[in-house]
């Protein structure tokens, strides 16, 4: 089977093929940006625009939306890590956590659309805010260089190792298990 | 003459009122609410619901945008005041400053449209960030408890100083000044 993937970052479409052709589906990309109010949360947001764009293309489709969690926190920054980073920058983020639990998580909800309705499928990823900003001088996004997983920074990790761990991964899989499954 | 507040709060409509009366201006509400994509600045947000309002009343309207932000970061909480008190309540709000500069400003935006086009109004109230939490089982917004203007809790402040003060009033005499001398 195929499936849909909405998103403009043509990164997040090897990731989902690599993941998914596992389970024999095909990812095609729909280069749409997403609708991301703010007050919305990351399954609100995967559920809303999954319907949104399976209704416009009548094909089933994916849309993804990730948040970063630091523990110490209710919900920040939550559904809205890049804008937390342009408001804050690492001196606010690491502030924030100075003396404080530096858990964290990175969630992804995947939301699947076809024409039985739209599923979600959550995925985690698990570590702790360094004290530090790793690999300045690099091409990472803001938190892969704050977050540590067992340790180690993820940007230090290979794009395989990445992959293999990943919150969106972990999505991907789930929804690749259930699609596989509902077709037996 | 008569211009057309757009917002859902009865407060901003009664001090708008009483504002723009000392310049012979009505004020009306349109109880809408303004579209407010994260990424927007309150400039942006003020002249885009401006326009869209007088577009769609062709009536003389004005929306308004307010932000709060602390010195010591780039652009914080800035146009996202309420999400970012949602996120990381007091506790995160105030350590952010912990040993920083405590230099604060709320900032509005008015935006006024009518066949003329759309014209900004500015208002500012600087003050610093308070170390503690004032008034805290009173009904204030969550900034109002921890901004000092000359070291006062704005909670601490009747309406009618707030009114002579305030960001909003500030630029609604700058739009009731524009029009009164517009007429001339």
């Amino acid at each position: 089977m195929k499936i849909h993937f909405v998103t403009k970052n043509l990164h997040k479409i090897n990731e989902a093929k690599e993941i998914l052709k596992e389970f024999n589906i095909d990812v095609e990309q729909i280069a749409e940006d997403k609708y991301e109010p703010k007050e919305l949360s990351l399954k609100d947001v995967a559920e809303y625009n999954a319907k949104f764009f399976y209704e416009k293309y009548k094909k089933p489709v994916i849309v993804d939306d990730t948040g970063v969690f630091f523990k110490a926190y209710k919900d920040f920054p939550g559904s809205h890590p890049k804008l937390m980073f342009d408001l804050l920058g690492y001196k606010g983020l690491l502030k924030l956590l100075e003396g404080e639990n530096r858990d964290a998580q990175f969630r992804t909800c995947v939301g699947y659309c076809d024409e039985n309705g739209v599923r979600i499928f959550d995925g985690i990823l698990k570590g702790k805010i360094d004290t530090k900003i790793n690999n300045a001088d690099e091409d990472f996004l803001p938190y892969e260089r704050i977050f540590l997983i067992n340790g180690r920074p993820m940007s230090n990790l290979s794009r395989d190792e990445k992959n293999k761990i990943s919150h969106r991964a972990d999505s991907l899989k789930k929804l690749g298990q259930f699609l596989t499954q509902k077709k037996i």
